[in-house]
């Protein structure tokens, strides 16, 4: 199950690697630079596109990696442009990727804690469930929203990407 | 784990009556009427926040009713209100509260399809994980997003819920 969810996670990144091709494409057709939007936000006390961006990437590796015991990539949160963004997405997918079943074998039942718990803990299933999961979709979402707040032409393929889908 | 996941989906759902609450005391300090933030978009070709309640609902119930072969609730799309909104999100509680493990026994290999597919089909695994869990925090988040636009002091707490700590 986990290795089917990163698999999804990491499926929606390479999603949000095609939003931004749109927004430059956008960016360009309008002569504007593309690296704007980054600081573009849905409310004053919200983060703007660029953490988003970074938050997405965050919840999927840390999410990773404390159901996995493995380290996660780490990231100085230095990024100003979009193709900054790009490699960082790369970054997670290839950590993201080198995973293997195995690896999550006893994710549910790991204790998994974060500073601002201050000392409370979680097991992975409810970890990944309650919290894990609905912050990947929370920031990916609000990528995608800011997007097309500011005309950037993604839509609902864009986002769930290509699906897995036969004829009966 | 579809039990599991479609509690979440009912916790995330009792969070959003939450956030009702809070849009309705920001609309009455500021004496306007709450219901006027149903037509709020964040794009002018995208739904505004009545449909993105009503879609949030509907990913729930129907992948819900896919999944197991039981009849959703139907609704006429006919809500005009914050209150007739919380109305259907009860309908949808009670119809995912009345679910139980076994009734998700086989929703892993069930061939599921929708009009638009056009004769196409995927198994519950593939549809749950590419378009029903995706979808559902696409419109839970852009309900969430759509508030906070509209200045309604929603925050990550509310978004989240009481999570399933303990001190070790």
């Amino acid at each position: 199950m986990y290795e089917a969810m990163f698999g999804q996670f990491q499926k929606q990144l390479r999603q949000v690697d095609g939003w931004l091709d749109k927004a430059e494409a956008h960016a360009k057709e309008r002569s504007f630079d593309p690296n704007v939007l980054l600081a573009s936000r849905l409310a004053p006390d919200q983060f703007p596109l660029l953490k988003q961006v970074q938050a997405t990437c965050d919840v999927a590796k840390l999410a990773a990696a404390r159901l996995t015991g493995k380290d996660a990539p780490e990231h100085a949160d230095t990024e100003t442009t979009v193709a900054e963004l790009r490699t960082r997405i790369q970054s997670v997918l290839a950590f993201l990727g080198g995973l293997v079943a195995a690896d999550f074998a006893d994710a549910a039942t790991r204790s998994v804690t974060q500073p601002r718990w201050e000392g409370r803990v979680m097991t992975g299933h409810d970890y990944f469930l309650e919290h894990g999961l609905p912050n990947f979709y929370f920031h990916l979402t609000h990528v995608y929203a800011l997007l097309r707040h500011n005309g950037v032409n993604v839509g609902k393929r864009d986002y769930l990407g290509q699906l897995t889908q036969r004829l009966p």
